[in-house]
């Protein structure tokens, strides 16, 4: 059994999901690791990781205009040294997923047929965040 | 260290919340495994994975309709091929989550007293819905 | 590889976040355990994890506030033996973690600079929460 840590680093561009599977799936692979758990965890409290289609990109602008309506930039925030989007960012990212973990069999990531993963940025500034992969096996 | 996954398969009829823990401890238990953690991994898009009471039935009936008030059907998503509980499944599915880790110890999930594990379906109609379980211990 | 895991119990005093990141990182230490992944996890169903902000305690306040709108005492809830907080604490549960899953690397929490990690309690009365540490790695 090892384990193993690795950083990736995505330019994000406004509020917007990124599929960030086919490089988390890349290095999962490199490592020839055959049984084990990836656990992708995100460095950052204004954006979230989520597991969603990855068919239809309607998904994720319906998801979007959800989340905009949810936690509306217009509010009394106490927190907004940033601006209009700084809080409303930090309540997108308590209500979605920080952290996932994924399980690996036959060497590949065993999602779903629907499934990605995606690195949902909340903020409207472009950004540079960092996602650590671990994962463990044999 | 020895890790093994299984495969659970549940056929849903309707948005609900199962109790899946039982099928999941005889599972744990038949690993052998003493001290571990158990990954619960769950391979769609329109369903979630779900922590609750398992004492009072009507917890699960009050969340059903609180997510009937979130996440209303009568909304004009982009999203609508499968019919109007197509996109409020995909947005239940990002708020809740797709994933569980649960300690083991001394054999057994370590879950509060009055936790139980659910799987909760969001589409109208019977679905097959597959559950990953990882469990990674000695 | 090693597996431990300990238990940590929080006195908490009504619908607050507390950052309970420093007694997680100091069992950490104490184990010399320099890559691994550790598990944290909430054994009850009223109480939630949440990674946030550690700079400014306004955002706890305006998450605080957002979450009173959001599930509201004030509904039509058929579970309501414990009082009017009851059922909107398990909708705070469903929506927030039970469980999270953070790297180690170096011997320490792999946590972002902003990153802290919460109990959050959703009950006003004062309770006792106790929170599963299980920590792999080698």
């Amino acid at each position: 059994m090892t384990l193993a840590h690795h950083r990736l680093t995505f330019a994000t561009d406004g509020q917007s999901l990124r599929d960030i599977t086919a490089p988390i799936a890349t290095w999962v692979a490199e490592q020839g690791v055959d049984s084990g758990l990836l656990s992708v965890f995100l460095q950052h409290t204004s954006a979230s990781l989520v597991i969603q289609e990855n068919a239809d990109p309607d998904v994720l602008r319906d998801l979007e205009t959800f989340f905009r309506r949810l936690v509306p930039e217009a509010a009394d925030y106490r927190h907004s040294a940033e601006g209009p989007d700084d809080m409303p960012a930090h309540l997108r990212a308590a209500v979605l997923p920080t952290q996932l973990t994924v399980p690996v069999s036959g060497g590949r990531l065993a999602l779903g047929t629907w499934q990605a993963i995606y690195l949902y940025e909340h903020r409207r500034a472009p950004h540079r965040r960092t996602v650590v992969l671990s994962l463990i096996g044999a």
